[in-house]
């Protein structure tokens, strides 16, 4: 099949139903959840993850608060403040976690069935906006890439697929739109440490799609990119500056180098709601340091000495002039020529 | 302790002893090596490893054959020949090998005992190559980071330490000597997928030098360059081309492109032997690709789901106008500023 059996994340009978990724590609299970406490733990523990998702997810949670307190006779507005306060503390980086809380907790205004279904408007809107930042993207790379080849190598990072959304990815979302034009040879997946969620994810992805790949360890690609064996790079953002800097999975910005170095576009692929105007530059964005033993385990085997000290930055940022260009639902924003991403709005609250 | 309690590869009784570095962190073994198959075999599976280190392995491998014969009554100088064969199949990248092998190989021209005594030299040289290297490089960086901080940050990839070699390392011999003048803060230490050296050697022999360390996933390097995290970057080398080109372990250029956006030096340290004048650039330094199982699997467990493709290959090149200086025993040589590496030299012969 073309895409995952059931969607990522979905609303069933007032509540929430998503796939565990941290079971994947093992097993395919599906969780519900009804209430906030556990979704913000699934949120944490990266059960339910990925840029898109984490915005509907935002969403649904503050519907979840809603609907809780309805049914025990609570205060539904004061249960919607408070899930949107403690899911907001569950991820520092990602952008769209921020605008689907606050979008929904907004809607409390309207009442508490308006904000319901302004959540679950979420889903259908993620689905259209990756849909359309596909067909952007695959428009953009035959038009950069004119000339060249007839099928590209694509090289890409982490998972920003349909695991990563609801239905339809943002960078996996430009290769499918690619793929279905014929126009595919091969994709790269980087492994992603040190979670492997390129490995685990995307590689599931990919072999759903029925697109070609091969796997790779993050630090061979540079090298892959140096050799000229690959043609464009293609990723997701969790935040994106007002000047174009963009947040994304630590390691993008040694692709964006190497992509630079060796001539071949690097794009960037989110929805509008990934640009935080409120940002003025990258180092403006919170980025995210995750426990030490996802470095040092693996699979419960220790992969250093006894009592070594890590670090463990989640993300990482590139800089705006190594981005080709950014491709939303809506446009394409040419960075690295110096065009800005953001209109002006509000400065996304850090939890 | 400052050092291993034993040399990492040793010529006791006519017969190699070595660490096996697989079994690092977890224990230390040392293996007595008699014959060349179990050798090679062991050159294989990387239980000997490191740029110097396989360069006095070939070397003795050939002292192994000539004693063997020797005791059995054939021919030394017809097992010779055979030895430097078979070793010189075993890893096609790394430039010491094939030294050696042929140092030693060439030395029977002058009898089986002449020969053995030189492979049994290749130890002691390489530890006073290794200790000038040191002190040149520390010197060197305290010229390049002179009127800055007190002590120094430092990035390291792989393991170039005492494991790579006999008893004192490349780049660790580097942060060894700057250490002990008091200028090492702290090592932040590439973790090296996908065989995990950094993690598993590199943090090991950190600790018994006593300097300050972590460890990170290979990926957090360019964005922690990119934050001005750190000072300088020091890596090994397995062979660089006479333009000064350095082929190291895969994600080596990802670190080169990083230091070069963030203006920090970039050095590698490596004995003159790793320089083969017959390599023009690094084009022509042929990359081992190994297999797709060390991408795949960690500790017996699946990181992808089964059947997936993967490409390994062990190293990259990093390209010369990347490299502040290549560092040897006898000079500095700085590359990004246009001298090049090589003395004319013959070509090393590609197995």
């Amino acid at each position: 099949v073309a895409k995952p059996a059931a969607r990522t994340i979905d609303w069933v009978d007032d509540a929430i139903v998503a796939i565990d990724q941290t079971l994947l590609p093992g097993d395919e299970v599906y969780l519900q959840i009804r209430d906030v406490e556990t979704l913000a733990e699934a949120i944490r523990t990266l059960r339910i993850r990925g840029a898109m998702g984490l915005g509907v997810a935002g969403g649904l949670g503050v519907a979840l608060a809603i609907r809780r307190a309805q049914e025990a006779g609570a205060d539904p507005v004061r249960a919607a403040a408070d899930a949107a306060d403690v899911l907001a503390r569950t991820r520092p980086t990602a952008a769209n976690l921020f605008r689907g809380i606050e979008r929904v907790h907004a809607a409390v205004a309207d009442g508490p069935d308006a904000a319901v279904a302004t959540a679950v408007e979420l889903i259908a809107e993620d689905v259209a906006a990756n849909t359309a930042i596909g067909e952007r993207g695959a428009d953009l790379l035959g038009e950069l890439l004119a000339g060249g080849r007839e099928t590209f190598v694509a090289l890409t990072h982490c998972n920003a697929g349909a695991l990563a959304g609801v239905d339809v990815g943002t960078a996996l979302g430009v290769i499918a739109a690619l793929h279905h034009r014929g126009r595919v040879g091969e994709v790269l997946a980087c492994e992603t440490r040190p979670l492997l969620q390129g490995a685990r994810l995307t590689c599931w992805e990919l072999a759903r799609l029925g697109v070609n790949h091969s796997l790779i360890v993050d630090s061979a690609a540079a090298g892959l990119v140096g050799r000229g064996e690959i043609d464009f790079v293609v990723v997701g953002a969790d935040r994106i500056a007002a000047n174009g800097d963009v947040a994304n999975k630590v390691g993008t910005f040694s692709h964006a180098l190497a992509a630079q170095y060796a001539g071949i576009p690097f794009l960037v692929a989110a929805p509008e709601m990934t640009i935080d105007a409120g940002c003025p530059d990258g180092s403006s964005i919170p980025i995210e340091e995750r426990a030490a033993d996802e470095v040092t385990q693996f699979a419960g085997v220790s992969t250093a000495p006894p009592g070594v000290r890590a670090r463990n930055p989640a993300f990482d940022v590139t800089p705006a002039e190594l981005v080709t260009a950014i491709v939303t639902e809506r446009r394409v924003i040419r960075t690295a020529a110096g065009e800005r991403a953001a209109p002006s709005r509000e400065r996304i609250p850090v939890a």
